[in-house]
């Protein structure tokens, strides 16, 4: 007899269509630029990359801010990073929660301390600057947090009018872009946005792992004045801007290769021009839309505020949430994904981003979801979702 | 006249030989498994391959633990996930201050609340038990933190006797093995570790940006039983493992690629076993330490506990710290590193780790030195150091 040893093989891992909302597939020249050769992080070839990807974060980002970089995780590492930098115990934040990722936002608010005032809305609506604004309007608010586009009901929520609201109480505004940035308009500056973050793995089109940010000099000030240290070491912005600005002073080993692929992420953005990407990402997103409706299936969430990028579809009656799941990945290598909170089971969420957002493969899933869906007994007008997808989306 | 737009070429960073204190160079098989096609999170073929990293974490960390996985972020992440997980507001932490990294687990747990109680050591020295003794002697000692090699020193601390130490007086005990792990013998349960921290970039020969770390079940129990959650979300080991264990929950969307490069790298170590690869890097750190000092040159540190896998080496008088850095740069395209501390500008630190520990390599890197050094005006004698590494390296 000998003795179990188990056996490891080299990875093999299966090449599937992502078309859920993240992690989206990677350009194949991202994901080259992940095995480069690894530098050293004071070298002055990796140095002169890090200030490369600083002046793309801010390309990206519309802004002219000095402080703009990504923080060493993922986009919860981004969030927390900024959440934690400008909150002391005791701090009013106001969260609009809207949806799963504003319940994220006031989950780590509190655990920095903070007294969180959420601004509750239902999920699939906008937040009305009303409710905001009374939100606002007691104690001393030192911070708004919000989300731009959440992947859990598939809304983009207008940001100007809550970002004016904000300035006139005198709070900073913290926006969750995750989802948006690089596939809609993101305007740091030109909305007033003190602390925006983003991620990576959605329409950045990189692997998850880092979480690109930026915010003001005035944010930069009320971080510097604080009162005491900020609760994490890991994420105190002060600390890593203090890496990546010219004094170079050591935090952590910055990872390497996820820094290869964000540069090379934000250069394919860069060459393709954001309004282009924005178009392309629209034009996607009203193929999936007509293309879902043809179909004779529901589309959840205020239609007026529809994310591009994203279909919350609802499971009609009688039909398997996790069956057509698995039918989708089992039979045609293609993800989509399961709901959370109060549509879990009753909705799929479907997405195109980055390297994804094109209206072929918009064409190419609805095929293969009317194939599963009839599978499933569900009455499915042949050819109808593709054909629609189609017309919608021509140039 | 043209408006000036920054133009950004594809990335083609430089060969260079990582001989410092990590980043390492990766083993090509790494780099290679870093660009394979990106899962999602939730797809059963990517939950397979987390089962495998938690089953190869066990593996290297010798533990029969439950709880073995990566933090997505780099080792100072995974550092603060222990501390921050375990120590509530008040606690009474002793940690173990011998150099660089001491501080930095002294200056975490100050944010994370504790009650911190230094044992200061000198740098190059290890810790005697006795003073560790009469620090958890006074009040109620929750934690002993401590750092099983520092890169800042160059020495290895003996940890057994410390744990029993902590033990006898109810406290857990929490070690930094960032550079330790695969490199030289960390018995996690043997002895007796409550919580092990490392890092991928040192001598598991991975890019940074992962921590892998354990943690026994009395642990977990702790982090359960705690009064008020933990101050981090991102950092919450206590949700970090009901992502990574058979629950799946939501927490962060695993970065992909890096979990693809650290498969791969622990899988190398699986395939090569732990001990023939310590024997390795004993060799290696053998003709190190013996072709440094053929070429009259000072180790820094006490001689019983040198760490095999760097050399610490004292700037001869005269000599430019900086200058001599820049050369093997420039010339030969070698990274070494500069110290920390009270060895800034006295000392270079030279590493050894993974992929890169081989005789040979150290052979070459000697031949290197010799030449910059000659340049640099200090007197080696011709092919001493070469010499003396390829007799002490000889197996």
């Amino acid at each position: 007899m000998t003795s179990a040893r188990p056996e490891y093989a080299a990875l093999n891992p299966p090449a599937r269509r992502l078309f859920g909302t993240g992690p989206t597939t990677p350009d194949p020249r991202v994901l080259r630029a992940l095995g480069l050769p690894v530098l050293g992080q004071f070298d002055p070839a990796f140095t002169a990359i890090m200030n490369e990807v600083s002046e793309l974060c801010r390309f990206v980002f519309r802004t002219g801010n000095a402080r703009a970089f990504p923080v060493s995780g993922t986009s919860r590492a981004g969030l927390e990073a900024g959440l934690c930098s400008l909150i002391e115990p005791g701090d009013r934040v106001v969260v609009v929660v809207a949806g799963r990722f504003g319940e994220l936002l006031a989950e780590i608010s509190r655990r920095c301390g903070a007294e969180v005032v959420a601004v509750d809305t239902a999920w699939g609506r906008v937040t009305e600057p009303d409710a905001v604004r009374a939100a606002l309007a007691t104690g001393r608010p030192k911070v708004l947090a919000l989300v731009h586009g959440d992947t859990s009901t598939g809304v983009l929520q207008p940001l100007p009018d809550l970002v004016r609201l904000a300035h006139d109480r005198g709070a900073v505004v913290l926006v969750d872009a995750v989802l948006t940035l690089g596939g809609v308009p993101v305007e740091a500056d030109g909305w007033g946005l003190d602390v925006c973050v983003a991620g990576t793995q959605k329409c950045i089109g990189c692997p998850s792992g880092m979480a690109p940010l930026t915010y003001t000099a005035a944010v930069e000030e009320m971080i510097a004045a604080r009162r005491r240290p900020v609760q994490s070491s890991y994420l105190d912005l002060g600390q890593i801007q203090a890496y990546w600005g010219p004094d170079r002073l050591n935090h952590h080993t910055l990872p390497t290769s996820m820094t290869y692929g964000l540069r090379e992420a934000l250069r394919l953005i860069y060459e393709e021009g954001l309004e282009a990407r924005w178009e392309r990402h629209r034009r996607t997103g009203a193929a999936l839309h007509a293309g879902i409706e043809a179909m004779g299936l529901r589309l959840f969430g205020d239609p007026a505020h529809r994310l591009p990028m994203l279909a919350i579809v609802e499971v009609p009656d009688g039909v398997s949430e996790p069956g057509v799941r698995d039918a989708l990945l089992r039979r045609h290598h293609i993800e989509i994904m399961a709901a959370f909170g109060p549509l879990r089971g009753r909705a799929w969420r479907i997405g195109f981003m980055a390297y994804n957002a094109e209206v072929r493969n918009v064409v190419e899933f609805l095929g293969a979801f009317e194939d599963v869906l009839t599978n499933a007994g569900v009455r499915v007008p042949r050819g109808a979702g593709p054909g629609a997808a189609e017309r919608a989306g021509g140039t």
